[in-house]
């Protein structure tokens, strides 16, 4: 028997790989897919199937793709969608993979065709539930897709559906298509696996006593990356094969400079070396950070051009394909190094380290205008600085108006990445005055320095 | 958090990396261990801790090796035993590993000093038990290992063992340190992931009943690897460091020649370019075979040549090693192609699929001597053959003798590969009319050819 | 500056990577080329041009491959050809990389059309040649293209065009489209770098002495190959992607024997694995002898089912793509071992050594009739065989009937490769008592068997 | 035939390997010496020969290493020399590899007893010369290792080697130790491949014209890196081997903030990642720049602690190895994001584009004061900048008073990155008001910013 799971880094996407004898499934397989192939090919499996949990918001699903290179049927959730390629499973129904048999059952709520997938083993047990973004490790799906009138609704059907997974045995592994970081739940657990016994006694949502509770609970508006329509999209009607999308090319600094005129350029390299010096006009978001962050600050419509250190041009351009970005037009061949020597001019943003910032606020003279761009729930779990400004990071585009020009912005998060984020953003839109905190709440908390008082 | 199982093919040997903020444990490392430092580093984790569940006897440990690569302390179970190394963790310490903790359990029983280890999550439940080789997916450790005299009171002690465990909750994950195929249990489920609960529901150990049916049915003698002493004695000195190991080194036909007539050839092609042609006096056995096989036939007090298809040089080489064949002196460059374009003599063994067998049998008209190298349960479950006479093939060079020299032997395993290592053991003892049967018992079954009725 | 030659195992292709500063040229680049990509990222160069020297016959050329992942432009030779991509670079122009220039001179013979390109370094100096398939190491290129009768025409012109290349200084590097083993050369040395100071001295073909002589020993029909023609017709109207192409299925032993009925099945494991069992029909050709043999006796209109050991079938399938075989519908599955498992029946070829025919033809008395598919150069080279046969391996299909079906037939080649190759094809056309002699000639003369005298 | 070289980045060390039927030889292995191992091991040779040209001083030589993986013999130049391993090859003996020789040389003159090699093909021709440290391509090797007492007596026992070199065909490849890059020249042209007659052609150092010219232009005292006497002392007795050295450990800042109370903090990140955050007190030297620079600033008798990006570590590492730098005690996981976040304070250097300065000074309003690090040859190519003041980098620890504490300095080097290494030396030893000038002269030059004028 095999039995891999696939974690796609960042949007912290996991998909399944199971096989007996010489069949395999893959459960909501990413786009750059050889990974499946490999796998099972190294075991003397052909991939059958390809499950989709459901249409996925957050990434594009490589079912297509895969379908391409294997031959594998692939069998959708969602039966009242009109997808542009596939079938549909309908409750009830079951397909064996070797001597392993995988049963469909609408578990609604999250998206309204959604299904999880029991697997049972070859002595008829059931031996997994693959939970798609029903049920997660410490957490529930998101129930607003369909919009604020029919949260509730959602959220009921969300409360039907987990009775369903949860009435599974305790000892029945729990699968979803999510782990810890992921934008598809509220705040998934770090919970690397996880059992319905588990998830049962430790998840918070679970303890709500009743649906009325439950719904509640989690019948609220989340953020919602632009980015998902894309994504919507684009999973319905089934999206072009990576390999019909032309490569980005490698740029020299004077190509980069004429291409950067009519595009976007983004930077992803880390913090530092984005303060010290980038293009002018630059979006930075890290490599690691643009999963959770592309989606809000990308275009689809317009060219890309990427700065990034050369080892990680290759894992940036996977990260933005995974997202739907088939439209990096290249890159700046050896980043900002061949850019300076060319003889252009670079800009740069001061970043400072927090102990003065700690003392001036522990002597209540700090005249800094302080930000931070951490999200509600992070406040709450680590504490608000004092003096501070809130606007969550996804907010700042429509709400930058709030933040003076005409004083020195100290920005903060929670590590000085997405500070760094949000400075580039505001620098394009003319505020000149900011700070980066590197190590930001986390570094401050380190030092014990001082937090408002609840 | 991280937490990963490394899986040794061959052996099915399971290892865990833990970690979480950058700290990190290993559970019973292998000695080829750069897999663990990659995983850790890529997480920015060190490894803080090696736990070993017990001694090993069916592995050289990869304690030593890592520490010196990381730093680590080793911790052991097994307190009563001399241990050249390392340090021992009591029942009821424990450790702790960023957020999580581990705490040692005596589960005695398969060794007198086994130990699991329970891991708790960050909010202190228990998340999983380390279970060694007390309790595996659908089968329990052996008991053997204090020889026949102490096989009931170490069968008692491990049904105790196991009631420590199995106390725990049902969705508690369940990691063994060994997985289907390992010699180490009696016939370990093909279970990837376990729990306690799977383990209750489906394990059919757990079914007796009672201590006094569990131990009538566990206290039983199994097979014995010759080199498991081998290993046990290792695993108590600490194994030299792998890089301190001279390399097996290429060499030329007229090298491998000359070099052969004081070691043990082991040719570790697959059935069919071993019967078309191979050194004379080799030993035939299939890479994948050689962490079951390889301990039952190969010595460690004479050198051994290699062999093998080129790209399969390296892995068997690393599979010899992880059994402490550390006397690999070379092996013959491009293999049998350079041995017979240097002009040297090959011979082979006849192989037939079974269609003609088949037929004959039906037709109650078969001459050949049927030698079946099987084990009983694999016979019990797949069906024996008419007119066939069994020998285990770790038995055959005891037994070799029932077999007759003056017929000819047509030789069963479950697929052809083991025949052909069984073939090859008699050819050196001056058998000489052989046939291996290709398919084995799967193709007999598959074509629905006769079997003895019970 | 950055100099790379990739050359393509098994076709002895040579291409070139070149690059200044920022900028890259690659000459007649393979089809499977994100190698060239690689490299030139790593230096922080883009690809800006791709060079043909010519139309090449004996593989797909990669230029449109390469132009779509790079934005490259296309510059061909063969002036006069319709191509359907690209442009013409007529002689005496000359493109610019970084410092470097490279010059187009035409150097017809090998075709109508073939261009070389000579290269200049940063200060000017003549550096390095780029032959195509004018000159190589130690042989000229066939001049047979065109027909018997042109040949003399042909080998005229190419003696002008060596005489431009070699008037170059002896220092200059020479930098040929192929190296030894190719079938584009007559025997092209084994000398693995070059320049023309070693041609001129060694070069056999270019001691002739005067025009007359040079045509008289160069005008000659050489085997050709039947893939040839599709290279030709391929590489002039721009070969199809091989990201458009449909990947290769893994196959169960049931939907390999079902997809076999309409297809040619390949073997491309080595002749002792095809001895001991092959799938009945099965053509045998060791991967590494595809690109030397593949293209004579596989068709392009028929799809192929391949066998081949795990870790080779990626490796086979892209060989045959480099020949343009983009037809190669699934491979089975672990081979043979799965094919057996399934209860299919297999068939063999007998092997042997040449220890025994040694001594029956030492003394007068073999009665085997013996096959030696060698060829001619071979022959005079390396000895014939007393009471042998010759019919050339690509002869064969053709002089089939010469060999006697009512005799055991013994086949000898250089190693035993080409002898099962041959044994393969003989086999699918009803001949029976087929013997191939493992080690070849090069066991014969190793053993001082004895040879026919002149 | 198989004919391979291998070049060390940074070092700009080329070795190379060459070998024929069964057989091959290495000549100067690098210490990290898998790689010759696999490539022969590929083509089915067995190393038999390591060849040394001479005892190199600026890396250490592979040759323990390699001997003990493979078996090979060790055969040195410097017959004067007490080795501590292998033996000598005295000038006009020969070793065969295949159907190859090579043939030892007396060429000494950049060391006492630097050995050439000459390869004989099949066919007895001279096809290359290994010319170790005595000719380069564009340049000769440096003379003054004997001392300013012995200049002219080893550049006139150069002139003679060199003779006897350039003595055979033009068209003979010419391979030597070392290529572009390299301190062990003087100026090696950027020519990756040459041959006899190209360095006749082209080489500047051979033009002028007798002994005593060609005296008196090479005999001059270039700079020493202090690691090369260490280099020397252990080519001497035999390094010990690689895998004997404890493996550098990751460590959490905590850990690290401990361990570099006794250590050097070595930064192998880019300028501009150091500029914006580094740990007080660290030396920057960019990963590739530490084989031209970390000689002359890393100790070999204190621990070394490395700050740098995730995927450079183990690059970096094997760098800092290849000179001998076995004291390399761990690593900081996660780099500076980790230092931060843990609440620790950092430092920066203030990073700067050249276009104000230009500006400027070409308006003659400059007051900051200028250092040029740069070489001289590289300022008489490159230009001088106005009001600019020269010290060579590595003349920099020694001459540091020369520049001011009371203004501010702005460093200048070809690129930035060496001017950060300088500002890094400063920092460390009291200076505050330090500028990098990002692009440095090739910036300032893209720019036609004023010059200095002869």
């Amino acid at each position: 028997m095999l039995f891999k799971r696939v974690e796609s880094e960042g949007i912290a996407h996991y998909s399944y790989l199971v096989g007996d004898k010489n069949e395999a499934v893959v459960i909501d397989p990413r786009r750059d897919c050889d990974v499946y192939v490999k796998m099972s090919e190294k075991q003397g499996m052909s991939i059958r199937y390809i499950l989709e949990t459901h249409r996925h918001e957050d990434f594009i699903v490589g079912s297509v793709e895969l379908s391409a290179k294997t031959g594998a049927d692939i069998l959708h959730a969602d039966g009242h969608l009109e997808y542009g390629y596939g079938k549909i499973l309908a409750e009830g129904k079951r397909i064996s993979v070797g001597r392993l048999g995988i049963e469909a059952i609408d578990t609604p709520g999250h998206t309204l065709g959604s299904k999880s997938y029991v697997l049972y083993g070859p002595e008829g047990e059931t031996w997994a539930v693959f939970s798609g973004d029903a049920l997660f490790a410490g957490d529930v799906g998101r129930t607003d897709f369909m919009g604020r009138d029919r949260l509730e609704e959602m959220s009921g059907l969300l409360y039907e559906s987990i009775q369903k997974i949860i009435g599974h045995d305790d000892g029945t592994l729990l699968c979803p298509a999510h782990g810890a970081g992921s934008v598809c739940g509220d705040s998934i657990a770090d919970r690397v696996w996880t059992t319905i016994g588990l998830e049962r006694k430790l998840n918070p949502k679970l303890k709500h006593g009743g649906k009325e509770r439950f719904v509640s609970a989690t019948a609220k508006m989340l953020d919602y990356p632009p980015y998902f329509r894309m994504m919507e999209e684009r999973n319905l009607v089934g999206t072009p094969r990576l390999t019909e999308m032309p490569s980005p090319r490698s740029m020299s600094p004077k190509e980069f400079k004429y291409a950067s005129k009519d595009s976007i350029i983004l930077d992803a390299r880390t913090e530092l070396g984005f303060g010290s010096a980038h293009v002018p006009g630059s979006i930075s978001i890290w490599a690691d950070g643009i999963p959770s962050f592309g989606g809000w600050f990308l275009p689809y419509d317009r060219d890309i051009l990427l700065v990034a250190d050369g080892m990680e041009v290759q894992k940036t351009i996977r990260y933005l394909a995974r997202m739907g970005y088939d439209n990096i037009k290249g890159y700046l061949v050896k980043a900002m190094l061949s850019w300076h020597m060319a003889g252009n001019a670079s800009e740069g943003i001061i970043t400072k380290t927090v102990q003065d910032l700690c003392k001036s606020i522990d002597n209540g003279s700090e005249d800094a205008w302080i930000l931070d761009v951490r999200g509600d729930e992070e406040i709450a779990r680590e504490g608000k600085l004092p003096y501070s400004h809130h606007i969550h990071i996804t907010d700042l585009p429509e709400r930058k108006n709030e933040v003076p020009k005409d004083r020195e912005v100290h920005i903060f998060c929670g590590s000085g990445l997405r500070s760094m984020t949000a400075a580039s953003l505001l620098k394009r839109e003319g505020w000149k005055d900011l700070v980066v905190m590197l190590g930001g709440i986390t570094s401050w908390n380190s030092l014990t320095c001082p937090l408002e008082e609840d």
